[in-house]
């Protein structure tokens, strides 16, 4: 890279999983955007046509209306290739396909399981995890190898468990893991505020909050916004909303809520979650939240089915085509998205504030080091620091510290491909409840239908 | 008290709960056959006739066959005068009467929970916290009053809320918690070691354990014995008597286990736990050991009936009966408890190292400061210091985080007398899993039963 | 204060200490050029007359040239008045008078005690906080009760036991320490960036630091600009300089430094200590760098003598006269403060990341819990939060923990007013050196020479 | 070894240094007196003689007067053989010779550097620990390879160091250090509650304190003997004897003191020290107490010459001649070493507490991890834990952390060969207060003085 007087040319951003239908695309809109950067970015997946398919929609960014500086995109038939002199990785895989995916999420349904999610805790995170920390090893390798000094955004999940596989294959990486679930609160807070004061709240990154957790399961210890008591408008905004829940913009989307759980959770700890709801149910015990549809319905959520995911994977690869051949034209959007703006500050052209995933070095000093958990951080010109956020309070403790342990145990269990270990972790999950023996069947059965990608696991 | 060549004359002992009918006897007992030491023993409980009773059953003890000291027993009137200028103070009470403990263990039932012990944790144990910690209270301000230098031996349930409750309102108070289950833990050990070698261990005691844990949620992170392998004895035990469990003594008891959900939880975590199986479950969800009575039996152990805690009440009243006017004449016998041993320790006469409750300062480093926890202790000549105890082990930590949430929240709520803080512990204990508004009928119920013993708690 | 589509108008400051002839109009000067706040500062100092001049002197900035903003100066006679209703406190105050500060820097010379500053720490410093917290603690208990949730901002020496003080007489305060201190370092960086590469740094501000320690004897642990590697181009330049140093701008100044002290640290540490060598000098065992005049001379700077602030005071009082009289003319200069910025951030209107004199909640995690720190803070709409900034680096730890464990001993011995108490910090100060009764000589004449302001100690 | 009814037989111990002519003699007359406990000693030294001429007198010692059990000593003429098998080792070495112990005390003088030992801290204890710590190595490797369950009991200098590189080499050692050093401040205890109630104490033992620190400077937080109040009466026996100091038994010796650096620390601190005077003054700046001979004259003490050194070892020559052709008869003499009585404890045939050094693991929580410290642990059946100790305090902490700091950076230093980051350690320790030039100066003579054993640091 370059610095100039207008910013920083010459970039080069590696994208690992670039032949992505989805999240690709809002970063080719995003850097669209950036005035004062340009470069270029290698595309890298292990489906290499996808990445051409980029490569070209990419390219066609620089011609769009709004488009502000100029980036080439470059498909890579290696992951070497890709890597080669990055400043910048962003890694957004999917480990193994959907059919992977449906076993995670369906199979422990015959058990009396149900996910609404199932990618991040619970049986299918666990299992999930199992494939996808070798093949963050293997980019790890890569990027010591390639890249050392590069910046590393991970959007991959399960989240923690990636950027801990990342630090533990590299400890000197520069990594962290990106999610944008904590907006979802600010907005419900926002919406307090307006409900409360008439005021409107021009953007949920106005609502200045302090995080503590892990990865879609983190908690507001404080949030303030002007001179409002906010956390006294949230408690009152709950009691009036407690029974109905918020009403969600597109009923039938699989994706929302209606923040009862949200509300629940508040009324048990006196913190607001900061995750939606189909991710925090995960995280609690199944009877809580997840003991079958009706009561999923009931607290104003649903679970996204895989096979809702194979569909809508059909309707981007027909987009993607469109996109290509020129039939739909690329349009730059606002994502609301927080990597670029995360890329301008560590090149030092503004300093920000916003929550990732970062090993714990003492930022929660209730919860192990080591452990990857989300709270704010500082990024500037190539550094970035975790806000000091404070102790889980009391009563949330002991449900992020079932996690926080999980966490490491399977942090283990995959590093040394032990499913023994595993095990542990997967009998003691509070959605598992099952017996050792019954728990072990479960487990064993979607170790069997995914074992395609857990061939180093069985010896 | 008075140092001279044999030892340590002129002991004052003051006994809260001085009108028990079985502890009380043990430590007659185990006082009568300590050669180097003798004194007064003051008696003080709020049914004075059982104390006045226990004077006349104590001053046999010096004529019982084989004393070897003499004590003075003294029902007192009031609890200041029993602990004025008192070294040592017993404290072994019962908080309210079994009517309240039925409420405690049986109300529950009603809502499918089923508690064996319900004194410690769980719906019974909190209930049982809120009257017992204002009791605590008057009992530590009249010991700063009357003799703030004195040790404090506490054997009253909860324990660890009751030991949390002196501490907080005496923060200078020399006082620790003492229970036995531990041993029971070393006994199923010394059984594997005979087992697998051959050996008879002498004692209980000849097995060196590290302990680390909440009182009755305690576990055994290091074993040793000789140059045996402990921990490999232990595990193969376990694998051969996983499925049946061991024999009972007494097959018709409901005070005794089969160590079954023990060898379940070596099973899950890989370390041992070190209470009774009745205790242990109480401290996991409700799913795994206690969903009715059959998965109860199932798992080698019963509930314990208030009932038969009433009916045993009136033995023990006969047998009082007995004892005071002669009919049965008083036994020294070998009771296995520590009392007299710690208090010949803090008086110099011996140094002695046993498991004991204390304010966790750091002596098991990933449990909040301040916490009651239980890890060896040195006791030496007016001394306990907890030995370094060390981590709670991966997978058992979420356990005891949740039961130690739990403590910190109800020793405020009994502190501050807030109902709805304690009822933030109840709908989050794990044998709960209620839903907010059944959770709080549930406990409304069980507050108005035992309102007698709450009315500081009801404004 | 009021929120408005530009900004927040009727914003109160209390200033107190707000005769100041020199931060106060800074302070007047950055609030003139903050076009999106607006509203009143009242001004309290105990010298009534030199707040009448500022209010004066305040309100002319309204129509200075490039004044954006208007704002309304009032001398108060009383805290209570100036305090009421406030949002933001700027407290800056001179404890005692220059005769105080006279005793404080020169007596302790007779016993070859040499100190450059004498305001932070030595027994200049421990002295003069003996005066300054007793004044701490009645501010805070006004704050407290006139204005609990204003944001304070301290900028009273010694700054880390004011900030203590304020925290320890009213904990529920949002307060801060701010100090220029460090900036001085980050220039220096800026020095050898442009020595080693030709490239000029446009703000001290744009290297960015990370900093741990306490006040006035902080250390940065990591320094990024862009894509430099600035520790090694810093470790190069120490080699080039460390023998003759950097030239001053004005070679008479005893405020500047030649930053030898600061190159020989960095020889002994590896770490850039970051701030004025006169006071990391002070931190450090006499014999190194303040044996005496010559010595000092030799390590390139100078000690500041009182007479020489009693001059500048005269000439500040001269201005002070003209600025009021109109003889000169208020000018809005560019100061390079914190201040206005900070107040802007905490209004919602940017976010900002600067460094801080923060309680230790954990941002340090090898100093102890409590002791007010240096470190990033992140400043964002009502909050503070510090940045968590990791451990004070081996070798350097232990001249902290040095200074930490003095201020702890010394935060006590003022808070019960007890002179026994401060003599251990002061015999135990590295500058000080003496053997006990020839130290509490110096220490009783110290305090008999300020008596006058420590009545309080004397019983 | 091998259990029986009366304790166990077979031990294996293996000496290294066990051509020791006065440890190794105190420990056959220890282990001859031991009645339930027998085996053999393997003796290994690089003075292969040596350790021949033990063998001899080991071997005498079953036929002495009062002995009870029967050993069997061999000299091994690889330290292989000596280890092979063994239950227990014994490490007491002399790095290098007393020519290389004359550089480490006597060649800093010409720098006015006052050593009275010499072989713990300052110039000579770190230089000293250059070399012994590769030394350590080569012994932890040999253990790791030969013996790697047994207990490791280490006497050798500096302590802590020796015992750091152990852990550091193999982290699985089962290694403490053992140290009598605190015996001579529980016995300063006993004589002042003689002084102050005409009781005498029986043995220093019976005076029960709590320690923390480091070996040499460590300190007594707690001390309880009955129901006096020690705290009390040594701050009384201190104002009395502060002057004068206590009288020496022999005025003569070197290795005496007056206890005045005790008193004079406890009036600075009001805590305990529990080292001798002559390593007490080596952790505090060189000008409180080692200025010159006349200064530390006044003090109370004196510094050991290594000539001293020599010449006794002349003498112990001589007698282990004496002792070997029996023109001496060996005795059995009550030595008050701790050693036997550990090793019976780690055979589980008693509870044993006593202080030792070993990794901080948070027994001490103000320290750092990993640091070796001492405190109290408990000895029983294969197992050591450390007591809970608590915080070094106050005022003190400063003084251990500097000293801590320096372990950490020798730690690395010797451990990576690396005199760079030694030299950082030496020029920051508290007695050379040079600066650089000189000091290195200082450092690379004592380096060139001691090179046959530094050859793998030079490269």
């Amino acid at each position: 890279m370059k610095y100039t007087d207008h910013g920083v040319e010459n970039l080069k951003i590696a994208y690992i999983g670039g032949g992505s239908r989805g999240w690709a695309w809002k970063l080719m809109s995003d850097l669209a955007v950036a005035e004062d950067i340009s470069g270029q970015v290698d595309l890298y997946d292990i489906d290499y046509e996808a990445s051409l398919h980029n490569e070209i929609i990419g390219n066609k960014f620089n011609s769009a209306k709004g488009a502000k500086s100029t980036w080439t995109y470059n498909a890579r038939r290696t992951i070497d290739e890709a890597l080669c002199g990055a400043d910048f990785v962003v890694i957004s895989i999917l480990p193994g396909t959907f059919d992977e995916m449906e076993s995670d999420v369906h199979t422990p349904e015959k058990y009396g399981i149900f996910q609404p999610v199932g990618d991040t805790t619970g049986p299918g995170g666990i299992i999930r995890a199992l494939r996808t920390v070798p093949m963050m090893e293997v980019i790890a390798e890569a990027i010591k190898e390639h890249c050392p000094k590069a910046w590393v955004i991970n959007y991959t999940n399960p989240m923690a468990l990636c950027v801990k596989a990342l630090y533990d294959t590299f400890p000197e990486i520069k990594a962290f893991g990106c999610c944008h679930e904590v907006f979802g609160a600010q907005k419900v807070i926002a919406k307090a505020i307006r409900e409360a004061t008439g005021e409107e709240v021009a953007d949920h990154r106005a609502i200045k909050t302090n995080v503590v957790g892990v990865n879609h399961f983190t908690w507001i210890t404080d949030a303030s916004y002007h001179d409002y008591d906010v956390n006294k408008i949230y408690a009152d905004f709950v009691e009036r909303h407690y029974k109905d829940g918020l009403p969600k913009e597109n009923p039938a989307s699989t994706f929302e809520c209606a923040h009862k759980v949200k509300f629940d959770l508040y009324r048990r700890y006196g913190v607001i979650a900061a995750a939606g709801d189909r991710h925090l149910a995960e995280f609690c015990e199944g009877s809580w939240y997840l003991k079958d549809d009706e009561q999923i319905h009931d607290w104003g959520f649903a679970r996204t089915p895989v096979s809702y995911r194979k569909g809508d994977l059909c309707e981007r690869r027909a987009r993607s085509e469109r996109l290509r051949t020129g039939a739909e034209e690329v349009k730059i959007e606002n994502t609301g998205e927080d990597g670029v703006r995360q890329i301008r500050a560590l090149l030092g052209l503004e300093d920000f504030i916003t929550n990732v995933n970062l090993p714990n070095r003492g930022q929660i000093p209730n919860l192990p080091l080591g452990l990857i958990v989300e709270t704010n951080a500082t990024f500037r010109d190539d550094a970035v620091d975790p806000v000091f956020a404070g102790e889980v309070p009391e009563g949330v403790w002991q449900l992020v510290s079932r996690s926080a342990d999980s966490q490491l145990i399977m942090a283990r269990a995959a590093r040394e491909r032990d499913l023994d270990l595993a095990f542990k972790a997967f009998v003691n999950d509070p959605l598992v409840g099952l017996d050792i023996p019954t728990a072990r069947a479960l487990f064993d059965e979607m170790v069997e239908n995914t074992k395609k990608y857990l061939l180093e696991y069985i010896r």
